[in-house]
């Protein structure tokens, strides 16, 4: 995942924006190994469109990944492998979490343009 | 804004995706300041919800905030101090931004019980 804003086409298209609370005791090189894995997983789902993930200092996690429609994302929470990671993150990793499911209406980007020394 | 996932009531209601790219020389304290600002007139508009945000180590930040509809959105986009900080972000603070207005569609919370000694 580069650390930009994902690049999207025009709308309709969905969203799904997962926000996290870690548990405190969550572990650092499993929890680590399987948020790569799960990436690399959906990035190679039929309807992926891209992804943008931060987590802040205070622990809050922000993810939401881009999708083409409803069938798309159904199709990415019920893989097989999805789902195990799904169960570990209630049993071990997530203290709290909201997930939504959006249709994305309305999109604007902006970039600056580079200054020229 | 506390640093946890927001409660928000069932769905529909809808969400706006802000993913922002700083400047690498973006100031620091005017910065913070204005986005101190911006959160505490959000949460004073008609129809806000609820925000969650995170900054990663990589400089990519997310922000959700949270609204009963479109009209709220519109009236928080137009609010005259909100205008001002819109043109000095794309001015001075963000390299790139992509911002989405979403319909929330579905929803899903999970908490963990709290374990007993």
């Amino acid at each position: 995942m580069s650390a930009t804003p994902a690049r999207t086409p025009p709308p309709p298209y969905y969203a799904v924006i997962f926000t996290t609370l870690r548990d405190d005791s969550a572990g650092g090189v499993e929890y680590a190994d399987m948020a790569r894995r799960m990436l690399e997983l959906a990035q190679s789902m039929p309807g992926y469109l891209g992804i943008e993930s931060a987590r802040g200092a205070e622990g809050l996690g922000v993810t939401v990944s881009y999708w083409t429609d409803l069938a798309a994302i159904d199709t990415w929470r019920e893989h097989s492998e999805h789902r195990v990671a799904q169960e570990r993150g209630m049993r071990d990793w997530y203290r709290h979490f909201e997930l939504r499911v959006c249709r994305v209406e309305r999109a604007r980007s902006f970039q600056r343009a580079v200054d020229t020394p």
